[in-house]
Order: C-alpha cells, then structure tokens, then sequence
C-alpha cells in the first residue's frame, strides 16, 4: 500500500513571507504551488518549482481565485467560463517555470474557496476539469474524495486523485465536519498519523459517533506552516513507514 | 519583398472594452495579445485567442509590466530577475490558452514600458529573451529595429523581428523622435503607407531633416484602436498590395 | 411632491473609459461616484468630483467589493468586519477628494454585489451602516426600498433614501423581479418616466400580475452607460416636469 | 531637547503578517500607518489606528505607490498629477479610520520609492504637499531633511518635520549613502542611538570621511521588523532618556 502527501508550497508574495516550504518538503510528495492569484508572485513560483525540484517531489498547479487580500479562501461568484479561464490562465503560468527548470507538471489542485465550490457545484468542476483536460489529458486532479470535482476529472478522462484530510473530522457521509464544530479538528499528531495508515492500508476513517466509514484516500493534505504542521508531517511520515505503507507521489 | 503588421489585441478587461479587435484584424497579420498585467483578463484572453485564430493571423503573446492603472506604460524599475519571471508567466499563460484552442504560438512582443525598457537597457532585454528562449526557442522576438532588444533576442539563438512605425518619424540615428517633439507623428494615412512600403521594398526611411536612413523592418506596428488607426491600416494594406509587398507574418 | 435621480459616475479607471458622464449629469441631481474597488481610480475620482460640483449635484460615495475583474457585480463572502472597514476606506477616500474641492459629502450607496448582499443580509447592511454613522451621522444612507440596508440606517439613526429602479418590475412582494424573467425590465422610456412620476406622486407602482403596490421611493435610479440610458433620463426628467413633481436631492 | 521617533507600521495585508507591531510601539512617538497602495489592507488599517490610539502615539498616513508586489519600493514613473490623486486619496482613506476611533490624524509620510522620489524631484513633492495641505494645512509632512519634499512642505505652509536616520551614513552634503556602499549602514545599537542623541542635541552627525556636518533631524525613522529593529529602539530610547532628550511626537 502506498499514499501521497501533498502540500501546498510557494504561498508568498513579494515582501511577504507565508509558509515554510523549505522545512516541510522533506515531509512532501507532492507540491502544490500558488499560480500569483489567492498567493504566489512570478519570482515566488520560479522559486518554488526550483525548490520542489530539488527536493524530488512531484509538482503540480494550485490555482486559485483572484482574491490576494482573502487568500481565495472567499467564495466569489464566478461562473464556469470565468473558472475555466483562469484555471487555464494559472496552469499555464505555472507550467512554463516547470518546463524552463527541466521538470514536468503532474497535477492541478484548486486551492481554498474554489477547491470547496468545485466540490460541491458540477458546472464548477467540470469548468475545472476541462482546463486541466485541454492543457494535458495526463494530468492529475486533485479533488475532495468523491466530490463533484473528482467526479468531473473520472467523466472527462482525467486521473482523479481523492484527497483526505489528517487533520479533519468525517461525518457518516464522507463529508467534512464544519470549522468551529466539535470533532471538525484532530489535535493530535499520533491520532492523525494513525488515522492516515488506516486510511493508506484500509480506506476506512472513524467518525466522531463512532461509526467506521470508507473513505478513499489517494493523497493526504498536509500543511506547511507553522511549528504543529512540521510535527504532523514528521509523525505521519514516520507512522506510514513504520506501517510500510509508501509514501510516494499518486500514480 | 513581403511585410508582417502586427497589432496589440485583447486590451478589453472585465467590463472595460478597450480596442476594435474584430474590426482591425482582416488589416493584420501577426496579433499580440495581452497577457493580464498591463491590459486582459483570462476570459478576455480566451477570446482574443480564438478570434486571432478564426482570422488566421499568426499569435503572439504580448507581456507588459503589473500596471493595470497605468496600462503598462509607466516605467517601473523592476530587476532582470523580476523582468524574466513576469515574462515566463505571461507567455506560459497565454500559451494554454492558444494551444488548447488548437494553435500554436508564433512570437512575443513586450509592451509599452517593458517593450522601451527592454530597447534600451541590456539586462532586461537579455532576461526577456532567455524567458521567451526557454519557453520555446522557436519563438521570434519582437522589438524596436536595432535595439538591445533584438541585439539580445540574437544573441541567444532566437528570430529577432525588426519592428518599425508606420506612424513615427526618425531621427538619423534610427531612433524615434520623442512624442511631443515636432515631426514625432505622421499624421497622414497616405504618407504612413508610403513610407512603408518603400521599408519594406528598399529598408529605408526619411527623416525630417531631410536625410534618408537604412532601416530594418521586419514588422509593422499599426494600432487597433478608433477611426484613425483603421483608416491608416487600410491605406497600408492597399498600398503594400499596390506595390506588390507581401503583407504575411514574418519568418 | 419631489424625487432624486441618481446615478453611479466616475467608473472609468487608467485608460478604460466606461459611462458617459458629461451627458448623464444634466439630468441627475445625486452622483454615486466610484471609489477604486470596483471600478475608479484616485485621478478618476478627482475628476469625477470636480465635474459633479460643477454640475451642481450632490455627492455621494459609491463603495464597492475589492473585484475590479468583476466590476463588483460578483457576491464575495466577506465578514461584516470586512464590509465595515472596505466601506470605511472607500467613504473616506472619496471624502478627501470632496472637501479638497470644497464640497460636501451627502450619501453612500453601496455599489452592486455589495448592494445586493447588504439589502438581504442584516449583518452586512449594520456594517454598512455603522461605517457611514462613524464618518458622519448627517450622511445619507441609499438602499433598496424596504430592504435591510434601509432598515439598518434607519436603527442606527441614518437617514435613509429608499430606491426604486424606474426600469425594472417588481413583485407584489415590492422586491425586484430577477432578470431574465418576464417582466424584469421595463423597455420602454414612456412606461418608465410614467411609472417614476406615479412613484413619486402616489408612492404606488404596477407589478405585471396587475397588482398595485406600495413602494417608496426616495430616489430613482438611472443609469450613466448608452443612448438608451440617456433617452431614458430624458424621458423621466421630462415627465416629472409636465407632471409638477420637482427632480432633487432626497432631504 | 527633544526627538520624535516614528515607524512604518499596518503593513501587514490579508493572510500575510509583516512586521512586529505591537512589539515597537512602546518606544515610538508617531506612528506611519500603510494605507493600501503598497501594504495595509482596511481591515489591518482599522486594527493598527485602534493599537496606535491605545498606544498614544501620535497618528500618520502612510501613502505608497500601488505596487503592492513591489512593496512600493520601486520606482514607478507617475506624473504629479497621479501622485497629487493618490496622495489624497490615501490619506482620505487613513483619516476616515482614525476620526472614527476618535483620534485625530497629525502627519503624513510617503513610503518607499515615493518617499526617495519626492526627495528628488520637485513637482512630485509639490503634488504631495498639495495633497496634504488641501486635507488640512495643520497637519505636518515628514520627509528627508534638506529635500525637495521638506521644501515644498515648507513654500505651501506646512510644517515639515525634516527625518533622519538612525543606522545610514551620511556623505559630507547631507544626502545618504546609498546602500551596499561602504559606511551606508550603521550596523552597532550602541553607535547609532549615540547618533540620535548627538542629532537631537547639536544638529550634527560625522561621516565616514571623519567630516562632521549639519543636519537637522526632527524625527527618527525607527525600523518595525525583526529582533535586531527592536534592540535598536530600546538603545535608542534609553540613550535619549540618559541625556536629557525628551523622546516626544514632533511639532
């Protein structure tokens, strides 16, 4: 068994430092990193796909909406030909720091408010797939497992990578619990890397009620800011070997 | 002899309509199309690129500086490292939208500041072209006739495309005389078509001292915008057939 | 019996001209001026100013949600702390530009999206509200008639100028029939002025079920964009006229 | 004796933090507050006025060029006429907040490239102090001593208050020695608070030549950033307090 944990990276923007990106792509398999939309600037992104590079890992787009001063965490009412055009915008932009540095694009993951519309809202996704499609049919979506992303990637043809969270609670239903709701957030690293082996070896999760679902879990969202983000990352890294679980780009 | 005019499109952003796109293009042969710093939005850009495509005019992508409110015409003093990554960013954004419209991206031409910029400071005229190179090194760069522009697109192995003004005047040394100056503007339709036809026939052009000068121009800049710039168009395109110059795009 | 015309100005921004503003302003008696999130930009904004003083019309800001790409026409979910303090900041830099003229600032309307969000949304119309009572209390608050916008600035103790829309139909409800539903529009510049003058003199308005219903109508809005618009404010500026209902800024 | 000492501050935006805030303002008396061009957003402008006002520090504005990816320290090549624009409506903006907080707005610096600018060229200074002057001819301008910018403060009839720096050398006619030339920076605490002291008691400062000139430095420009910004101005502080020099706002 094997799992991908992903990341996203290059989240700064001129004098403004976000993130440890250096830190945590040990950590990493797979970089998501911001297209100069909801974070990134042009020197940020050919700095960060250098960094990724190095460090190995597979890199992909993280575009996002056009919201710097709400890092795109704000739903804005966009339709599906505003998100096809700046999904394709961003994956562009990023794509050629990737191939001017030798490397190859893997992957698209949408990022905040438009990850979170497109996991809910068909036309959205599909908006969203399309792009992805149009640029490379061999690219990966990133979606929320067994959303209306992933679901858009499947139909179009596209590899869908279902996402799930170390940090998050589930719901019966596969869904995520709310921010601000109890059992929304596990605090702990230990049970957050156990819980990522018994999704990467099982493709089950246990819910806050007690009940044990099946969820699956192609990648793994792992943070990359802050001194408790490293130390989850080290954890589940270190819980999955010791599982023999692989941690290895999505294939 | 033959002649490519080339023209800036795909200036309109959000609800703001800038230019006459669809009315000057039968006049064009090469489309620089803006790439969403200076001028153009993604979905602006989606469109530009399929009407440039349904013309059959060969596409360009057309960087300019982050100057929404000053149009990219305001000098910025922005570093080589800067100047390369905002360059990469806007030929890979626009590239996806004209590769996955089926067509394939034929030049760059940097705009207004970063374009005089770009002419007369050799650092950013070199990290241009080395964005534009590895980007595709069978791309051609447009900039001002014997300018540190083409001197660097040449330098590194790219087609430099000589640009010269339908509707400027020239000193001797083939530079522009500065706007406001007298003799900066020809003002007349016929004129402006005389003088590039006999470029295009004979690489020469007269000054308003009366001197006659060699002049390269692969290329001519005409405008999109208003009555004017259609009129002067259609006087070029008449009298480059009158006089047996293929107009097409340079290669 | 009196009413006020309203209409948004100065949305033009860099070299992007929208609205024709010289030639609204002779039919208007309240200008919503732009004020650089949505559309407009600080020399716009001098010019704007300086152009309504001359004009004779009250003043008042326009703010907007920060999507120039949008126009601000796009709901953004923005907290209430957000909207209070955008609104702040686009009251008091519109503010500057007025008293540096030496004018008065009389109102805000809050442009599109962020008009639409504070009309339904209790929460956002206080922020609105609270930020036009804090810059100062003799201000004039535009709203939806009878909406919750309204209602805010009366609880905090605004003066509220309730709006009716001369080309738009309502329900028996008094809300606004969505566009592109029959009836939605009022096409017609005759129909239009009549309903205005009908508005002010009896407070009473048509709905297209045959209905007749109450409406306040402190202040009408025109619009500044095409001949349409301008024959439209022809019409009811001329109506109100023959009919004895004096066109002027609500008090 | 006295001395005033300020700090940029506000210039976090959104999701990013930039700056210690809280920590420097026990030992600032005037308080630069970024007003949205280069840094600040209104909901950090809204936050810093309150922690300036609770702090009782003495409130500016803060103006920058829009260049937020540049941190305003690029030049950019405005016209007076922009910058007058701009000047005026960030300062409208700031001042809207802190009159809402109860405060009372005292003085106005430009940051950055528009700060340097202004130093230099006389009619973007002119555009400045108008700017100023024409919000309210009581509040005083900062800018580099000796400048064009302290000048044109002084011809329209505001207060300048003439700034100097605490860790930049100084060439024999005044002016600072541009960085990453020797003797440009004051690396030592010790050395650089026994700079202001000397500045605020004699009015002179040595350079690296071992002249000793004349400079007149009403206020300090402190740093907000990082430990070693910190450690400076506790040095400088208790330095002023052991001589006798009374760390006060200018007037």
């Amino acid at each position: 068994a094997g799992i991908d944990l992903n990341c996203d990276l290059g989240e700064s923007f001129g004098a403004y430092t976000l993130g440890r990106d250096a830190e945590i792509l040990p950590f990493v398999t797979s970089a998501n990193i911001a297209c100069g939309f909801h974070a990134g600037d042009p020197s940020v992104m050919q700095r960060t796909v250098k960094l990724a590079l190095e460090a190995g890992v597979a890199i992909g787009a993280h575009p996002g909406l056009p919201d710097l001063a709400g890092f795109g965490r704000r739903n804005l009412d966009v339709s599906a030909g505003e998100v096809y055009a700046m999904t394709m915008y961003q994956i562009g932009a990023l794509n050629a720091f990737v191939r001017a540095e030798g490397g190859t694009l893997k992957h698209v993951k949408p990022h905040g408010a438009l990850y979170n519309m497109a996991a809910a809202r068909a036309d959205l996704a599909e908006a969203i797939a399309e792009a992805v499609y149009r640029v490379n049919p061999a690219l990966t979506l990133f979606g929320l497992a067994k959303s209306e992303l992933t679901r858009a990637a499947e139909r179009i043809g596209l590899r869908a990578a279902h996402e799930a969270f170390a940090d998050r609670g589930y719901r019966a239903d596969g869904s995520l619990i709310k921010r601000g709701l109890p059992g929304a957030l596990i605090a702990d690293a230990g049970t957050a890397a156990k819980r990522v082996v018994r999704l990467a070896l099982e493709g089950r999760v246990s819910t806050p009620d007690g009940e044990d679902i099946e969820l699956r879990a192609d990648t793994i969202c792992l943070h990359g800011d802050g001194e408790h983000a490293l130390a989850f990352a080290r954890h589940i890294v270190e819980a999955c070997q010791a599982a023999g679980v692989a941690v290895k780009p999505f294939e």
